[in-house]
């Protein structure tokens, strides 16, 4: 399969994640309990992966399974930079309110390009990084707010902290990626493997996370358990599925693209929920949504575009490159 | 001289025109006759370039002249485009508000690219062409009115005549430039010589319309050249002289340099005129501002900066490359 059908597919299920959210709302609020949306994705992807792994189990070829305690540890790792992340993103809103934060939030496409090329080592050409800063640009562009639609009050008026925070946040972000990645290609383990792995932990911090919900909570609702699937509807179990699916395309990502395409697949989701909203919630379309998909599709082009389908080098150029990675790898050697 | 010189300071003088305009108002209203002053800067660049042209005839060496009415002739045509413009200008402004007007401008920057293209025959790569749209988006996203600033009524909500004159007029004001280029371009003739009859027809134009705005006026306030100078402060000679300047380095460019690098240098102005508005007028600073900075930052970047700067080609490239150029050669013989 190649990347780039998964990114789509990842870009349209990620587009209408936003949109089934907010059909699942009646009467604009939200009947069932949202924490536990991610605790059954989790379950989902852990079901799913386990399946798989048991039908590779089953088959001629057993797949590569490191199974150390060594190795399996790591994978607690993501899960305690998202409990982190969380309590940050929810320490950075009592600083600033939610559209600044959502701006904000662009920044995890910057930072990002760089833990991706500080811990992975990988190398981006100049063009590359333009298109990465354009990429958080595009989509920022996109969500600023329209004329009248709401006051200037909060433009750079939160205080410092509220930006500190917002920055670590981003970071917090992006490690997380870019560690996941990390995790998904520093052996040949079957991808089923090292998603078990990583959903088992997931699943056991969300349940976690749903026991500290209901303990701060005085108990006052019952135990999360006994209410767990109240409320829920189809379209709920649509977003739930929604989830886990997004989920285990960003898992296939990690171990055979990378983050950066990712990132791509994200934001081109985020753009395509503004347009879909202009028509499914008749939301005012604004002309910074129109130049931010232009700014974004110019940022994509840059960044996967051939570099000869870019700078027109002379007709002879193919047989001259040809040349040149020759010429490198005696170099190199 | 370098043509970058030339440009910056093209952008300094230009930015520091709206700034001049601004400051020539008494209480917000102009005290003299605006549209004196274009007529003024055509007779003070007509002067400058006469000097000029008297001295380097008066030198060892007498300047290339062509001077047959033949060639001569062709010269009146970019204030006939002007001409036009002006009045296709007029008209879309009685479709379209001011601001959707100036937003609908940047599409200049698109249409200079397309003709440069047509007419001169200039080829640009692909990465020169996102380069130009993103420059067009970059001045637009700086444009957007911010938050509470405006309603959202007059968008897209002209009739349908208002955009096509505003793309007309994108069209005249590229086809003025480009023109202008393959005149200083098409012979060998001494710059101050182009330009002596470049500014002779654009003075007669200028003065052909002030007369008309007085016949259309009715003579109320009696002939033009009576009321001349009426109102000028030391602010509206600056004004004047800062204009007359601009369209000599203009002139320049397009014989030295060429319309992207003009467009780059008046885009790049637009965007430190609402800086500095923003520190001597008080006005707000808006995130679009930012965000419009950012983007013509790369557009420059991507336009100008050699590919090698972009793409990190190998370390070998350099011998390489040069060797492209024989190969090229070569094939072409």
């Amino acid at each position: 399969m190649q990347w780039y059908y998964v990114a789509a597919l990842l870009t349209l299920l990620t587009s209408s994640q936003g949109i089934l959210t907010t059909l699942s709302q009646t009467n604009g609020r939200y009947k069932y309990d949202y924490a536990t949306v991610p605790f059954l994705a989790e379950i989902f992807k852990l079901l799913v992966s386990g399946f798989f792994l048991w039908r590779e189990i089953k088959s001629q070829s057993s797949p590569r399974m490191t199974t150390e305690w060594k190795a399996v540890r790591l994978f607690v790792v993501p899960s305690i930079i998202y409990l982190v992340h969380n309590n940050v993103q929810f320490a950075t809103l009592t600083y600033v309110d939610p559209s600044t934060y959502q701006i904000m939030g662009n920044l995890k496409i910057v930072t990002t390009g760089i833990l991706f090329r500080l811990f992975l080592k990988r190398k981006l050409s100049n063009l590359q990084w333009l298109a990465i800063i354009l990429l958080a640009v595009g989509t920022t562009t996109s969500q600023v707010k329209g004329c009248g639609e709401a006051s200037c009050d909060s433009l750079f008026s939160a205080p410092i902290q509220g930006y500190v925070l917002g920055i670590l946040s981003a970071c917090l972000s992006a490690l997380a990626g870019v560690y996941t990645e990390y995790l998904m290609k520093k052996n040949n383990d079957s991808l089923y493997w090292q998603n078990v792995q990583l959903y088992a932990f997931g699943a056991m911090f969300n349940c976690a996370r749903l026991h500290w919900d209901d303990y701060s909570g005085g108990y006052e609702k019952g135990p999360w358990w006994q209410r767990l699937l109240n409320g829920y509807t189809f379209t709920t179990w649509m977003v739930v599925l929604n989830l886990g699916s997004t989920g285990l395309l960003v898992s296939w990502l990690m171990k055979f693209a990378d983050n950066i395409v990712k990132v791509y697949s994200t934001s081109m989701a985020m753009l395509l929920t503004t347009v879909l909203s202009v028509y499914l919630f008749n939301s005012q379309p604004t002309v910074q949504l129109f130049l931010g998909i232009i700014i974004c599709m110019i940022s994509l082009h840059m960044y996967f575009a051939p570099v000869r389908m870019l700078v027109d080098l002379p007709a002879t150029s193919k047989s001259v490159s040809s040349t040149l990675k020759e010429v490198t790898v005696e170099n190199h050697e």
